[in-house]
Protein backbone atom coordinates (compact mmCIF):
# COMPACT_ATOMS: atom_id res chain seq x y z
CA UNK A 1 0.00 0.00 0.00
CA UNK A 2 0.44 3.55 -0.06
CA UNK A 3 -0.03 6.90 1.33
CA UNK A 4 0.29 9.99 -0.86
CA UNK A 5 -1.27 13.30 0.24
CA UNK A 6 -1.06 17.13 -1.55
CA UNK A 7 -2.06 20.33 -0.73
CA UNK A 8 -2.62 23.52 -3.28
CA UNK A 9 -2.61 26.68 -0.86
CA UNK A 10 -2.47 30.56 -1.94
CA UNK A 11 1.33 30.20 -1.15
CA UNK A 12 2.01 27.10 -2.99
CA UNK A 13 1.68 23.45 -2.81
CA UNK A 14 2.66 20.77 -0.39
CA UNK A 15 3.68 16.91 -1.85
CA UNK A 16 3.76 14.10 0.59
CA UNK A 17 4.42 10.35 -0.38
CA UNK A 18 5.89 7.32 1.55
CA UNK A 19 8.03 4.85 0.00
CA UNK A 20 6.49 1.17 1.35
CA UNK A 21 5.38 -1.09 -1.59
CA UNK A 22 4.12 -4.75 -0.97
CA UNK A 23 3.20 -8.12 -2.60
CA UNK A 24 2.41 -9.59 0.76
CA UNK A 25 3.57 -9.24 4.26
CA UNK A 26 6.83 -10.84 3.11
CA UNK A 27 7.42 -9.32 0.25
CA UNK A 28 8.09 -5.27 1.65
CA UNK A 29 10.35 -3.06 -0.82
CA UNK A 30 10.99 0.18 -0.56
CA UNK A 31 10.46 2.49 -4.07
CA UNK A 32 9.76 5.81 -4.94
CA UNK A 33 6.41 7.18 -5.29
CA UNK A 34 7.17 10.90 -6.44
CA UNK A 35 8.79 12.20 -9.73
CA UNK A 36 9.20 15.68 -10.47
CA UNK A 37 9.68 17.45 -13.59
CA UNK A 38 11.07 20.89 -14.04
CA UNK A 39 12.19 23.37 -16.21
CA UNK A 40 12.91 26.33 -13.72
CA UNK A 41 11.25 29.54 -15.06
CA UNK A 42 9.10 27.62 -17.40
CA UNK A 43 7.62 25.04 -15.91
CA UNK A 44 7.26 22.59 -12.50
CA UNK A 45 5.40 19.26 -11.89
CA UNK A 46 5.17 16.93 -9.22
CA UNK A 47 3.49 13.31 -10.16
CA UNK A 48 3.17 10.82 -7.40
CA UNK A 49 1.34 7.39 -7.28
CA UNK A 50 -0.60 4.13 -5.91
CA UNK A 51 -1.76 1.19 -7.13
CA UNK A 52 0.20 -1.64 -8.96
CA UNK A 53 3.88 -0.61 -9.22
CA UNK A 54 4.57 -2.23 -12.42
CA UNK A 55 1.78 -0.16 -14.11
CA UNK A 56 3.14 3.10 -12.41
CA UNK A 57 6.13 2.58 -13.21
CA UNK A 58 5.91 1.87 -16.80
CA UNK A 59 3.69 4.98 -16.83
CA UNK A 60 6.12 6.88 -15.35
CA UNK A 61 8.90 5.63 -17.94
CA UNK A 62 6.55 6.11 -20.99
CA UNK A 63 6.00 9.78 -19.59
CA UNK A 64 9.60 10.15 -19.82
CA UNK A 65 10.44 8.36 -22.91
CA UNK A 66 8.06 10.83 -24.81
CA UNK A 67 9.73 13.87 -23.07
CA UNK A 68 12.65 12.43 -24.61
CA UNK A 69 11.67 11.66 -28.07
CA UNK A 70 11.16 14.85 -29.06
CA UNK A 71 9.12 13.30 -32.20
CA UNK A 72 6.51 16.44 -32.42
CA UNK A 73 4.00 14.04 -30.11
CA UNK A 74 2.67 16.25 -26.74
CA UNK A 75 4.59 14.97 -23.64
CA UNK A 76 5.00 17.01 -20.58
CA UNK A 77 7.81 19.41 -21.74
CA UNK A 78 5.65 20.62 -24.64
CA UNK A 79 1.96 20.74 -22.47
CA UNK A 80 0.71 23.84 -22.80
CA UNK A 81 -0.73 23.67 -19.89
CA UNK A 82 -1.35 21.85 -16.48
CA UNK A 83 -5.17 20.57 -17.61
CA UNK A 84 -3.26 19.17 -21.13
CA UNK A 85 -0.60 17.65 -18.78
CA UNK A 86 -3.16 15.95 -16.72
CA UNK A 87 -4.64 14.79 -20.10
CA UNK A 88 -1.50 13.89 -21.68
CA UNK A 89 -0.85 11.23 -18.24
CA UNK A 90 -4.14 10.10 -18.01
CA UNK A 91 -3.89 8.98 -21.89
CA UNK A 92 -0.61 7.41 -21.51
CA UNK A 93 -2.10 5.80 -18.95
CA UNK A 94 -4.65 4.66 -21.05
CA UNK A 95 -2.15 3.15 -23.28
CA UNK A 96 -0.27 1.01 -20.22
CA UNK A 97 -3.74 0.11 -19.39
CA UNK A 98 -4.06 -1.48 -23.42
CA UNK A 99 -1.04 -3.28 -23.46
CA UNK A 100 -1.24 -4.78 -19.85
CA UNK A 101 -5.01 -4.96 -18.68
CA UNK A 102 -5.72 -8.59 -20.39
CA UNK A 103 -2.61 -10.13 -19.36
CA UNK A 104 -3.31 -8.88 -15.93
CA UNK A 105 -6.98 -10.26 -15.35
CA UNK A 106 -5.91 -13.83 -17.05
CA UNK A 107 -4.06 -13.65 -13.10
CA UNK A 108 -6.96 -12.02 -11.56
CA UNK A 109 -4.83 -8.86 -11.11
CA UNK A 110 -6.82 -5.71 -11.23
CA UNK A 111 -5.78 -2.86 -13.22
CA UNK A 112 -5.16 -0.02 -10.38
CA UNK A 113 -3.32 3.25 -10.55
CA UNK A 114 -4.34 6.11 -9.00
CA UNK A 115 -1.78 9.92 -9.20
CA UNK A 116 -1.86 12.82 -7.96
CA UNK A 117 -0.68 15.44 -10.06
CA UNK A 118 0.47 19.01 -9.43
CA UNK A 119 2.36 21.96 -10.60
CA UNK A 120 2.40 24.99 -12.77
CA UNK A 121 3.43 26.05 -15.97
CA UNK A 122 4.12 29.74 -17.62
CA UNK A 123 1.58 32.20 -15.92
CA UNK A 124 -1.14 30.00 -15.37
CA UNK A 125 -2.05 29.51 -11.50
CA UNK A 126 -0.86 26.71 -9.93
CA UNK A 127 -3.20 23.89 -10.25
CA UNK A 128 -3.84 19.77 -8.34
CA UNK A 129 -5.68 16.96 -10.02
CA UNK A 130 -6.37 13.54 -9.35
CA UNK A 131 -5.90 10.98 -11.92
CA UNK A 132 -8.13 7.52 -11.57
CA UNK A 133 -6.98 4.46 -13.33
CA UNK A 134 -9.49 4.90 -16.25
CA UNK A 135 -7.18 8.12 -17.20
CA UNK A 136 -9.69 10.51 -16.29
CA UNK A 137 -9.22 13.17 -13.42
CA UNK A 138 -10.61 15.86 -11.52
CA UNK A 139 -9.29 19.09 -9.74
CA UNK A 140 -8.65 20.25 -6.77
CA UNK A 141 -11.27 23.59 -6.02
CA UNK A 142 -10.54 26.44 -3.10
CA UNK A 143 -13.45 24.07 -1.30
CA UNK A 144 -11.83 20.96 -1.35
CA UNK A 145 -7.98 22.30 -1.69
CA UNK A 146 -6.09 18.45 -1.10
CA UNK A 147 -5.80 15.42 -2.56
CA UNK A 148 -4.86 11.75 -0.79
CA UNK A 149 -3.84 8.66 -2.85
CA UNK A 150 -3.51 5.09 -1.13
CA UNK A 151 -4.43 4.49 2.06
CA UNK A 152 -5.90 7.52 2.77
CA UNK A 153 -8.99 7.27 5.79
CA UNK A 154 -6.11 7.18 9.42
CA UNK A 155 -4.78 10.35 8.27
CA UNK A 156 -8.12 12.75 6.83
CA UNK A 157 -9.71 13.48 10.04
CA UNK A 158 -6.33 15.86 10.88
CA UNK A 159 -6.60 17.63 7.51
CA UNK A 160 -10.11 17.91 6.97
CA UNK A 161 -9.72 19.76 10.66
CA UNK A 162 -6.99 21.98 9.97
CA UNK A 163 -6.06 22.94 5.92
CA UNK A 164 -7.42 26.03 4.28
CA UNK A 165 -6.47 27.47 1.17
CA UNK A 166 -4.48 30.42 3.66
CA UNK A 167 -2.15 27.86 5.33
CA UNK A 168 1.50 28.09 5.26
CA UNK A 169 3.74 25.82 3.05
CA UNK A 170 5.69 25.40 6.51
CA UNK A 171 2.34 24.74 8.53
CA UNK A 172 0.58 22.66 5.31
CA UNK A 173 4.22 20.11 5.45
CA UNK A 174 3.62 19.67 8.96
CA UNK A 175 0.28 18.73 8.66
CA UNK A 176 1.28 16.34 6.01
CA UNK A 177 3.97 14.82 8.15
CA UNK A 178 1.07 14.67 10.67
CA UNK A 179 -1.26 12.78 8.26
CA UNK A 180 1.47 10.34 7.48
CA UNK A 181 2.31 9.59 10.72
CA UNK A 182 -1.03 8.82 11.80
CA UNK A 183 -1.22 6.70 8.71
CA UNK A 184 2.00 4.64 9.65
CA UNK A 185 1.16 3.92 13.04
CA UNK A 186 -2.15 2.21 12.56
CA UNK A 187 -1.19 0.88 8.56
CA UNK A 188 1.98 -1.71 8.61
CA UNK A 189 1.95 -1.11 4.37
CA UNK A 190 2.56 2.15 4.50
CA UNK A 191 6.26 3.01 5.95
CA UNK A 192 9.71 5.50 6.04
CA UNK A 193 11.53 6.98 4.05
CA UNK A 194 9.64 10.26 3.18
CA UNK A 195 9.65 11.87 0.16
CA UNK A 196 8.81 15.82 0.71
CA UNK A 197 8.08 18.39 -2.19
CA UNK A 198 7.25 21.96 -1.97
CA UNK A 199 6.83 24.32 -4.89
CA UNK A 200 6.13 28.11 -4.38
CA UNK A 201 3.38 29.70 -6.43
CA UNK A 202 5.29 31.64 -9.38
CA UNK A 203 8.29 30.39 -8.35
CA UNK A 204 8.00 27.62 -11.32
CA UNK A 205 10.91 25.59 -9.77
CA UNK A 206 10.99 23.24 -6.57
CA UNK A 207 11.59 25.02 -3.59
CA UNK A 208 12.26 21.70 -1.56
CA UNK A 209 12.57 18.28 -2.23
CA UNK A 210 13.75 16.64 0.80
CA UNK A 211 13.85 12.90 2.20
CA UNK A 212 12.75 12.12 5.78
CA UNK A 213 13.65 8.48 6.97
CA UNK A 214 14.00 7.75 10.98
CA UNK A 215 16.78 9.96 11.81
CA UNK A 216 15.01 13.12 10.65
CA UNK A 217 14.98 15.52 13.66
CA UNK A 218 11.91 17.19 12.83
CA UNK A 219 9.59 14.61 11.80
CA UNK A 220 11.08 12.83 15.35
CA UNK A 221 10.23 14.98 17.41
CA UNK A 222 6.57 15.24 15.13
CA UNK A 223 5.84 11.74 16.37
CA UNK A 224 6.74 12.27 20.02
CA UNK A 225 5.13 15.54 20.15
CA UNK A 226 1.72 14.91 18.61
CA UNK A 227 1.31 11.49 20.48
CA UNK A 228 1.50 13.68 23.33
CA UNK A 229 -0.71 16.46 22.45
CA UNK A 230 -3.22 14.67 22.03
CA UNK A 231 -2.64 12.76 24.90
CA UNK A 232 -3.16 16.09 26.79
CA UNK A 233 -5.93 17.13 24.57
CA UNK A 234 -8.03 14.02 25.93
CA UNK A 235 -6.96 14.24 29.19
CA UNK A 236 -8.44 18.16 29.08
CA UNK A 237 -11.73 17.57 27.43
CA UNK A 238 -14.31 16.88 30.50
CA UNK A 239 -14.80 13.04 31.15
CA UNK A 240 -18.20 11.79 30.27
CA UNK A 241 -20.31 11.10 33.12
CA UNK A 242 -22.17 8.33 31.08
CA UNK A 243 -21.29 5.46 33.06
CA UNK A 244 -24.51 4.95 35.70
CA UNK A 245 -27.53 6.67 33.55
CA UNK A 246 -29.39 3.29 33.70
CA UNK A 247 -31.31 1.83 30.71
CA UNK A 248 -33.21 4.39 28.83
CA UNK A 249 -34.57 1.57 26.82
CA UNK A 250 -35.37 -0.73 29.16
CA UNK A 251 -34.04 -3.68 27.11
CA UNK A 252 -35.04 -7.59 27.42
CA UNK B 1 -22.19 2.17 6.16
CA UNK B 2 -21.85 1.82 10.02
CA UNK B 3 -19.16 2.39 12.67
CA UNK B 4 -19.29 0.02 15.66
CA UNK B 5 -16.42 0.12 18.48
CA UNK B 6 -15.67 -1.64 21.73
CA UNK B 7 -13.53 -1.88 24.21
CA UNK B 8 -12.43 -3.85 27.16
CA UNK B 9 -11.59 -2.43 30.17
CA UNK B 10 -9.85 -3.55 33.58
CA UNK B 11 -13.08 -0.88 34.82
CA UNK B 12 -15.56 -2.64 32.48
CA UNK B 13 -16.78 -2.79 28.74
CA UNK B 14 -17.93 0.59 26.53
CA UNK B 15 -19.94 -0.23 22.98
CA UNK B 16 -20.79 2.53 20.75
CA UNK B 17 -22.41 2.00 17.84
CA UNK B 18 -24.09 4.82 14.89
CA UNK B 19 -27.13 4.25 13.57
CA UNK B 20 -27.10 5.02 9.59
CA UNK B 21 -27.74 2.13 7.14
CA UNK B 22 -27.48 3.69 3.27
CA UNK B 23 -28.18 1.34 -0.17
CA UNK B 24 -26.87 4.06 -2.33
CA UNK B 25 -27.65 7.76 -1.46
CA UNK B 26 -30.29 8.28 -1.80
CA UNK B 27 -31.81 5.16 0.28
CA UNK B 28 -30.47 6.33 3.88
CA UNK B 29 -32.05 5.12 7.14
CA UNK B 30 -31.79 4.78 10.68
CA UNK B 31 -31.38 1.52 12.05
CA UNK B 32 -30.09 0.17 15.63
CA UNK B 33 -27.10 -1.59 15.42
CA UNK B 34 -27.11 -2.43 19.04
CA UNK B 35 -28.74 -4.99 20.83
CA UNK B 36 -28.45 -6.11 24.81
CA UNK B 37 -29.45 -9.47 26.45
CA UNK B 38 -29.21 -9.39 30.25
CA UNK B 39 -30.73 -11.43 33.20
CA UNK B 40 -29.59 -8.95 35.82
CA UNK B 41 -27.19 -10.45 38.61
CA UNK B 42 -26.40 -13.79 36.23
CA UNK B 43 -25.49 -12.42 32.71
CA UNK B 44 -25.22 -9.26 30.34
CA UNK B 45 -23.76 -9.31 26.28
CA UNK B 46 -23.99 -6.70 24.15
CA UNK B 47 -24.26 -7.53 20.67
CA UNK B 48 -23.56 -4.91 17.73
CA UNK B 49 -22.88 -5.37 13.96
CA UNK B 50 -22.52 -3.97 10.75
CA UNK B 51 -22.66 -5.14 6.43
CA UNK B 52 -25.87 -6.61 5.10
CA UNK B 53 -29.14 -5.26 7.29
CA UNK B 54 -31.12 -7.63 5.51
CA UNK B 55 -28.73 -10.68 7.11
CA UNK B 56 -27.93 -8.64 10.99
CA UNK B 57 -31.25 -8.10 10.97
CA UNK B 58 -32.10 -11.89 10.45
CA UNK B 59 -29.52 -13.07 12.49
CA UNK B 60 -31.08 -10.67 15.24
CA UNK B 61 -34.21 -12.21 14.75
CA UNK B 62 -32.99 -15.82 15.40
CA UNK B 63 -31.14 -15.62 18.21
CA UNK B 64 -34.10 -14.50 20.26
CA UNK B 65 -36.43 -16.89 18.27
CA UNK B 66 -33.85 -19.11 20.27
CA UNK B 67 -33.91 -17.66 23.45
CA UNK B 68 -37.68 -17.90 23.28
CA UNK B 69 -38.32 -21.35 22.07
CA UNK B 70 -37.10 -23.16 25.51
CA UNK B 71 -36.63 -26.36 23.57
CA UNK B 72 -33.48 -27.47 25.26
CA UNK B 73 -31.60 -26.35 22.35
CA UNK B 74 -28.50 -23.85 23.48
CA UNK B 75 -28.84 -19.98 23.15
CA UNK B 76 -27.82 -17.14 25.13
CA UNK B 77 -29.75 -17.95 28.22
CA UNK B 78 -28.20 -20.93 28.12
CA UNK B 79 -24.81 -20.52 26.72
CA UNK B 80 -22.42 -21.36 30.06
CA UNK B 81 -19.87 -18.83 29.09
CA UNK B 82 -19.31 -15.98 26.68
CA UNK B 83 -17.12 -18.08 24.11
CA UNK B 84 -20.06 -20.76 24.19
CA UNK B 85 -22.11 -17.32 23.08
CA UNK B 86 -19.68 -16.47 20.55
CA UNK B 87 -20.00 -19.79 19.27
CA UNK B 88 -24.04 -19.34 19.37
CA UNK B 89 -24.02 -16.55 17.37
CA UNK B 90 -21.27 -17.66 14.41
CA UNK B 91 -23.44 -20.95 14.14
CA UNK B 92 -26.54 -18.74 13.74
CA UNK B 93 -24.85 -16.52 11.23
CA UNK B 94 -23.63 -20.27 9.31
CA UNK B 95 -26.96 -21.16 9.48
CA UNK B 96 -28.13 -17.48 7.33
CA UNK B 97 -25.72 -17.97 5.07
CA UNK B 98 -27.10 -21.23 4.28
CA UNK B 99 -30.47 -19.88 3.78
CA UNK B 100 -29.66 -16.90 1.93
CA UNK B 101 -25.99 -16.48 0.60
CA UNK B 102 -26.92 -18.55 -2.72
CA UNK B 103 -30.08 -16.40 -3.64
CA UNK B 104 -28.26 -13.02 -2.60
CA UNK B 105 -25.18 -13.99 -4.95
CA UNK B 106 -27.22 -14.45 -7.91
CA UNK B 107 -27.74 -10.62 -7.29
CA UNK B 108 -24.55 -9.87 -7.12
CA UNK B 109 -24.80 -9.06 -3.70
CA UNK B 110 -21.78 -10.57 -1.02
CA UNK B 111 -22.61 -11.96 2.00
CA UNK B 112 -21.50 -9.54 4.27
CA UNK B 113 -21.81 -9.25 8.20
CA UNK B 114 -19.15 -8.03 10.79
CA UNK B 115 -20.39 -8.53 14.73
CA UNK B 116 -19.22 -7.26 18.09
CA UNK B 117 -20.13 -8.93 21.04
CA UNK B 118 -18.68 -8.48 24.56
CA UNK B 119 -20.40 -9.26 28.06
CA UNK B 120 -20.17 -11.15 31.08
CA UNK B 121 -21.87 -14.39 32.44
CA UNK B 122 -21.47 -15.64 36.18
CA UNK B 123 -18.03 -15.52 37.79
CA UNK B 124 -16.23 -15.58 34.31
CA UNK B 125 -13.98 -12.46 33.63
CA UNK B 126 -15.60 -10.15 30.77
CA UNK B 127 -14.65 -11.35 27.49
CA UNK B 128 -14.77 -9.44 24.01
CA UNK B 129 -14.96 -11.08 20.29
CA UNK B 130 -15.33 -10.14 17.09
CA UNK B 131 -16.58 -12.70 14.55
CA UNK B 132 -16.80 -12.68 11.11
CA UNK B 133 -19.05 -13.31 8.08
CA UNK B 134 -17.86 -17.28 8.30
CA UNK B 135 -19.22 -17.36 11.90
CA UNK B 136 -15.56 -17.61 13.17
CA UNK B 137 -14.37 -14.99 15.82
CA UNK B 138 -11.61 -13.68 17.81
CA UNK B 139 -11.38 -12.27 21.13
CA UNK B 140 -9.56 -9.32 22.67
CA UNK B 141 -6.42 -9.76 24.54
CA UNK B 142 -4.39 -7.11 27.14
CA UNK B 143 -2.88 -6.46 24.03
CA UNK B 144 -5.22 -5.18 21.94
CA UNK B 145 -8.50 -4.10 24.03
CA UNK B 146 -10.83 -3.32 21.54
CA UNK B 147 -12.53 -3.88 18.27
CA UNK B 148 -14.10 -2.15 15.64
CA UNK B 149 -16.51 -3.00 12.20
CA UNK B 150 -17.69 -0.45 10.05
CA UNK B 151 -16.01 2.62 8.55
CA UNK B 152 -13.24 2.20 11.09
CA UNK B 153 -9.92 3.48 9.73
CA UNK B 154 -11.02 7.43 10.37
CA UNK B 155 -11.73 6.82 14.01
CA UNK B 156 -8.50 4.77 14.75
CA UNK B 157 -5.69 6.64 15.68
CA UNK B 158 -6.86 8.18 18.58
CA UNK B 159 -8.10 4.93 19.84
CA UNK B 160 -4.36 3.85 19.46
CA UNK B 161 -2.84 6.31 20.99
CA UNK B 162 -4.82 6.53 23.97
CA UNK B 163 -6.69 3.38 24.80
CA UNK B 164 -5.02 1.34 27.94
CA UNK B 165 -6.22 -1.78 30.02
CA UNK B 166 -6.73 1.10 33.03
CA UNK B 167 -8.50 3.39 30.96
CA UNK B 168 -11.97 4.28 33.19
CA UNK B 169 -15.46 4.01 31.71
CA UNK B 170 -15.91 7.47 31.74
CA UNK B 171 -12.05 8.01 29.52
CA UNK B 172 -13.15 5.43 27.68
CA UNK B 173 -16.87 6.74 26.91
CA UNK B 174 -15.12 10.34 25.55
CA UNK B 175 -12.98 7.82 23.74
CA UNK B 176 -15.40 6.18 21.79
CA UNK B 177 -17.11 9.27 20.86
CA UNK B 178 -14.23 11.57 19.61
CA UNK B 179 -13.30 8.34 17.56
CA UNK B 180 -16.49 8.57 16.34
CA UNK B 181 -16.78 12.30 15.82
CA UNK B 182 -14.26 12.01 13.50
CA UNK B 183 -15.09 9.02 11.55
CA UNK B 184 -18.93 11.04 11.05
CA UNK B 185 -17.21 14.47 9.52
CA UNK B 186 -15.45 12.21 7.52
CA UNK B 187 -17.82 9.69 5.96
CA UNK B 188 -21.07 10.51 5.03
CA UNK B 189 -22.62 7.03 5.40
CA UNK B 190 -21.71 7.32 9.43
CA UNK B 191 -24.83 9.53 11.28
CA UNK B 192 -26.55 10.35 14.66
CA UNK B 193 -27.83 8.86 16.48
CA UNK B 194 -25.57 6.74 18.75
CA UNK B 195 -26.23 3.98 21.12
CA UNK B 196 -24.09 4.28 23.93
CA UNK B 197 -23.86 0.90 26.22
CA UNK B 198 -21.49 0.87 29.22
CA UNK B 199 -21.15 -2.34 31.51
CA UNK B 200 -19.05 -2.74 34.70
CA UNK B 201 -17.56 -5.89 35.28
CA UNK B 202 -18.73 -7.83 37.80
CA UNK B 203 -21.98 -5.83 37.53
CA UNK B 204 -24.28 -8.01 35.79
CA UNK B 205 -26.01 -5.69 34.33
CA UNK B 206 -26.03 -2.89 32.07
CA UNK B 207 -25.14 0.35 33.76
CA UNK B 208 -25.86 2.40 31.05
CA UNK B 209 -27.42 2.45 27.94
CA UNK B 210 -28.42 5.73 26.41
CA UNK B 211 -29.09 7.23 22.83
CA UNK B 212 -27.14 10.18 21.92
CA UNK B 213 -28.61 12.91 19.20
CA UNK B 214 -27.50 16.32 17.68
CA UNK B 215 -29.42 17.20 20.80
CA UNK B 216 -26.89 15.72 23.40
CA UNK B 217 -25.29 18.34 25.36
CA UNK B 218 -21.91 16.34 25.74
CA UNK B 219 -21.58 15.12 22.37
CA UNK B 220 -21.59 18.62 21.39
CA UNK B 221 -19.19 19.81 23.43
CA UNK B 222 -17.07 16.90 21.94
CA UNK B 223 -17.40 17.72 18.50
CA UNK B 224 -16.42 21.91 19.07
CA UNK B 225 -14.18 21.30 21.94
CA UNK B 226 -12.15 18.07 20.06
CA UNK B 227 -11.89 20.35 17.09
CA UNK B 228 -10.44 22.91 18.69
CA UNK B 229 -7.96 20.91 21.05
CA UNK B 230 -6.77 19.85 17.89
CA UNK B 231 -6.50 22.93 16.05
CA UNK B 232 -4.32 23.83 19.48
CA UNK B 233 -2.45 21.17 19.76
CA UNK B 234 -1.28 21.73 15.91
CA UNK B 235 -0.69 25.32 16.06
CA UNK B 236 1.46 24.46 18.87
CA UNK B 237 4.01 22.47 17.54
CA UNK B 238 6.57 23.98 15.80
CA UNK B 239 6.71 24.41 12.18
CA UNK B 240 8.15 22.60 9.51
CA UNK B 241 11.08 24.81 8.12
CA UNK B 242 10.76 22.78 5.01
CA UNK B 243 9.97 25.43 2.72
CA UNK B 244 13.23 26.26 1.17
CA UNK B 245 15.42 23.26 1.18
CA UNK B 246 16.38 23.17 -1.99
CA UNK B 247 16.37 19.99 -4.17
CA UNK B 248 18.67 17.24 -2.50
CA UNK B 249 18.01 14.68 -5.51
CA UNK B 250 18.94 17.02 -8.31
CA UNK B 251 15.91 16.12 -9.94
CA UNK B 252 15.25 16.28 -13.77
Amino acid sequence: MTYCVSMLLDAGMVFLSDSRTNAGVDHINTFRKMSIFQRPGERVMVLMSSGNLAITQQLVSMLRESMAAQDGRENLWTAPNMFEAARHIGETLREVHNRDADALQKFGIDFTAALILGGQIGREQPRLFQIYAAGNFIEATPDTPYFQIGESKYGKPIIDRVVKRHTTLDEAAKLALISMDSTIRSNLSVGLPLDLAIIKTDALAISSHVNIDAKNEYFAMIRNRWSEALGHAFAELPDADLVDKGDEFQAQ
